[in-house]
């Protein structure tokens, strides 16, 4: 596709494990994906949404069951992929929260307890407190597996999401600018996004923080090396009517423990509110991964710009097309 | 209808807000509801009652997804609301117990949370600890929210099956003789219950409980405002043989903390025993919200009279009308 | 059928409660299924096994509610009954933990909660931390209730499907050999096990397990009197290569607390290995209840004799059986 830079894919694809490739056999991690499999899954994406009420599409997955294996309890997501899963007529089997799962207690590896899950289930959906869980679990499954989160690891449909809404709000996934703003460091959401967006040409990145929590090297190094432009930036005021996108996080005060007078300052600094909406362009969107606390004031939420209720929805027709490319093969 | 107090209507929804007409926008408060607004909805759950398996009504919501946001465990309020949208083909998106909601404990504002289930369920039901939420998630919200219990505040679909089962049960909501037993002044049921049936003509009220948790003076006022006819009664036995509903509740041991011998007193003369059901008449019914305890003998279960467990099963009936009429608006 | 003893069955149905004969009742304990019954529920899941997905027979159980009432979580016995129900076409209203559920909590008796929830569900599935909960919630149920694990009690699907598993496997349920392997004092799974395996002729039990957890004299007794050749062995190695099935169970440290190192001992001396496997004859199986935690090492897992995860799976074909037999009649 046009924008997209060369070369990058075929030696990447090269150290990929099998289901890097489309038809997808499991959602693992970010990195499995390249431009010409986002398209695609972008494409059934963009078929999801106008999945009718009665339709034969919205009975495509009838007779298929998935189960949501969540070892921590992440509802938002839960409901978002059985939400996906009973909108094209499949059945769901639901686990709030198998923290207390009997079997894991008594010394069970989660390897076994998938290949017994998989005799009930045509698909499972993992969320688990370890990071790698994912992949461990893909090893010994002979069903698709999705990662839902696994701990301080991945959690790709998240990341499929947000680069979903910023083809959808721009139209187009090269030739913009986008700022990133907020923790940082300890976000997954924004490494991934920063690490996705990097495979697309003429993408300019801002990193707005305060020095605590700054974007970390090892991403900043693979940018530098995949040619792509980015600049380190105090305070939000300075990028806001440059950018085409905002995409906010939120500042946890557990990262200031020594000084909380830096975190009152920081927060002032990067908080979106109705005097900030003013600076922004009018195209411009402003995405956030939600939950929001104060980092985007609720005055902002009225601004057709602001996105990030889109963005969750969108989280449906991303889910929707993972459920059919891993069941249906296409 | 006949037996409706005239006038009392027109006044009172021009104070209300959009939702108390019908078709229903959102199902809130008990004091939303109208006498017509009750026949209609009253109607709707008696067709419900005759929804068979494999019909083509019991598939009027297919392709329709029904989220139980429960902050609380309340498993026969869930289960009850759950099975009524499975009963009309409908999907189910579960929380067993939000509580642990990780958005919340993130400090995510309830009217967010709601904008984001929102984009994953057609209707939510809410259940939630703190009074006024119900409301609070209505005005948020873009799909219809009914209220299963925001604490100490409004629980309307128990109230609505209640008025439902006394309908059914003597065949008519007018002239007819009330005794209302056990804890009157917490008892979130019987309040409701009282103000629905002021609305009607002829309805006589007992009070029947111990001083310390006698009906509190604003439903009192209310009652006498409207011209409806109430008693205090000390011992139930004093009325048993005049009623025609006996609505009993559960006195809990708690509000007697500093007389325990009280406690013992009282409990003894607000049983409902086989003694008592001598005292009956014989077409008078005994209702009571459930869970019963001992204020209820297990000898009564089997006299026809008791139309408790007949009342737990309106509760499926009621659902399914309002969620037919929510979603289907008519 | 050919292999079933004479006389047994009359006996002991004359003894038995109205839902020991099919079409079934309930599902309350191993001890109600008789050679005949057992013959026809394993035709039926072998029926299942076969159930296509978008087959006439896939919707068989369309309009039917089950519920999963867990007083404690099971997750893998609950997902695979909602997953047979769901394969039937079935809807499920789940209770991950009804441990919490609040009118228990309130001192509702079981008996009240079963007559309420069968106003919402069509069969319910029990699981209750108290023996006897199963029969005391059939003697109040109008629906049908299936037992899964009440306790120290019963767990008759288990039971069943261990039995189906040894049919599947072998091809045949008489004139075999069994090893039961490790706690047999407290594994309720062995005990129903050899109890049904009682009614069959030609079948030779070895019970290898350490001193501390042997099979107890009731057992022992029953074999006995039904002609059963039993005999108790100490070391795995000396029964491996005579076996046609190997039933492994877990040995819990918590049962040696006195003693740890008779239970390092122990411990070795009854793991299946795949050395030990050499032992075992060509044909021979080896079965465990799962979970499982080094018991059985994963060098195991890829031998076609390792039939444990095909024994989970099997899990699936007996519910769905169960849940036809109960809800369709035949």
């Amino acid at each position: 596709a046009g924008g997209v830079k060369a070369g990058g894919r075929s030696t990447a694809a090269a150290a990929h494990p099998p289901w890097h490739t489309l038809p997808l056999k499991h959602v693992i991690e970010s990195q499995q994906f390249q431009p010409d499999s986002l398209d695609a899954i972008f494409g059934v994406a963009r078929q999801m949404e106008a999945v009718a009420r009665g339709s034969p599409e919205s009975r495509m997955l009838a007779g298929y069951n998935m189960a949501t294996l969540f070892y921590e309890p992440s509802t938002r997501t839960r409901l978002s992929f059985e939400s996906a899963m009973t909108r094209l007529g499949g059945a769901v089997l639901t686990t709030e929260s198998a923290g207390e799962y009997s079997s894991a207690a008594k010394g069970e590896t989660l390897e076994d307890t998938i290949r017994t899950i998989e005799g009930y289930a045509d698909l499972i959906v993992l969320r688990h407190f370890q990071a790698g869980s994912a992949k461990k679990a893909a090893s010994a499954a002979a069903v698709p597996i999705i990662n839902a989160g696994d701990g301080p690891g991945q959690h790709p449909t998240q990341a499929l999401l947000d680069v979903y809404t910023i083809q959808r709000e721009l139209g187009r996934l090269r030739d913009f600018k986008i700022g990133m703003v907020g923790d940082l460091s300890n976000g997954r959401t924004v490494r991934s996004l920063a690490f996705i967006l990097a495979m697309y040409s003429g993408v300019k990145m801002y990193f707005v923080s305060p020095e605590i929590v700054k974007m970390k090297d090892d991403i900043k190094a693979h940018l530098t090396e995949e040619e792509v432009t980015w600049e380190e930036v105090d305070d939000l005021r300075e990028v806001a009517h440059e950018v085409d996108v905002l995409y906010q996080t939120r500042i946890q005060k557990e990262r200031f423990q020594d000084r909380p007078d830096d975190y009152e300052l920081a927060k002032g600094k990067y908080i979106i509110d109705g005097a900030l909406m003013k600076e922004l362009q009018p195209h411009a969107v402003v995405m956030h991964p939600l939950p929001r606390v104060d980092e985007i004031t609720t005055e902002v939420d009225a601004d057709p710009r602001a996105a990030y209720f889109r963005q969750a929805r969108n989280g449906l027709y991303i889910r929707m097309a993972l459920l059919k490319l891993c069941l249906l093969g296409h």
